[in-house]
């Protein structure tokens, strides 16, 4: 069972999701293994976290856009890789430090996520994208 | 096969539960296949170090707390998530850096990690918790 | 379906073994289902990158190298764990924040990679190493 999940963004941030892939794994009757979710960009990332206050969300973005600032900044002046814009090479770093996968074991066709647990994808781009993230599920053997 | 290890930690360090998951696949007859470990927390990490040194782990606390720093320090007021107190934020950056799973072939019941490689739950809170992550065998297909 | 991968390494960068994946995936008949790489080293990552410019191969190691300085640099004298030289500690904090293990989903026998993605150990020691990662297929049930 493999499905392609289409994220549209709108400059960098987190897009939660979960509730897409909730809904294929109900779709194609998932009852119990191990769902795969991978983004198919160098740019942008994958990641689980809390949904219950946005300002986490922001936070988050917030801390890594200092952590990785962009390559026009004086800083970062030993960046080569430049001919794309200056949140280009940023946002590969991004990629490298960041969930390229997530892997969510999957008991009674619910995902085994924590309470507050939510599924992102992390845009780290600032022109507007069409993300894919490839999915797949693997039932248990009887 | 699916199963939870519950971690009762104190603090933010490196708790090591190598033996624990050794032990579940011994008891659920695991031959080989895919391990999956998923931690239920979004301030919380899952971490393959090495075991052999202590000081490795008393150094990685040490260098991602200086990386995120508390809430409170001037460095990072501009921070909005801090009404659980000034480790919250810095735990959910830390936990989106830092692995959310881990994913380990079986071979003969072993897994098949390196000579010098541990399970390690990071805690990254102040206050006790006890944790969990979700723990998850898939086997081959005969 | 299990292996093992062997990369040899000359000092710090990224080593890409795509083709070696592809190659074995094909020799062993694998359609549809799971791919899994880990690597059995704490001083070592797993990457998935751009590997249509070499700059941003570069660019990579020239930041990871910035964030976690050499031990024996003087903001980095916190470190106690430095015996096996002062690139020993930043190579497992680097084994820590970046993926130990990739997954890629498998259709049609071709892994689910991006255009632009290939797959890279990313070496963090300034010694040649040989260096072994892991892999496991797991198929799709019928």
């Amino acid at each position: 069972m493999h499905t392609e999940f289409e994220i549209e963004t709108r400059g960098p941030r987190l897009y939660e999701f979960t509730q897409d892939v909730a809904a294929w794994l109900r779709d194609c009757g998932a009852v119990s293994g191990l769902l795969t979710l991978m983004v198919r960009h160098t740019s942008a990332s994958l990641l689980i976290q809390e949904n219950a206050d946005a300002d986490v969300q922001r936070d988050l973005h917030a801390y890594f856009a200092r952590l990785v600032p962009p390559a026009d900044r004086p800083e970062m002046t030993y960046l080569t890789h430049t001919a794309e814009g200056p949140d280009d090479m940023p946002a590969h770093i991004k990629a490298a430090m960041l969930p390229v996968s997530l892997h969510i074991p999957v008991i009674d066709g619910h995902m085994r996520l924590g309470t507050w647990q939510g599924i992102y994808l992390f845009e780290h781009r600032t022109a507007p994208h069409r993300r894919r993230a490839a999915g797949h599920f693997m039932s248990d053997r009887a």
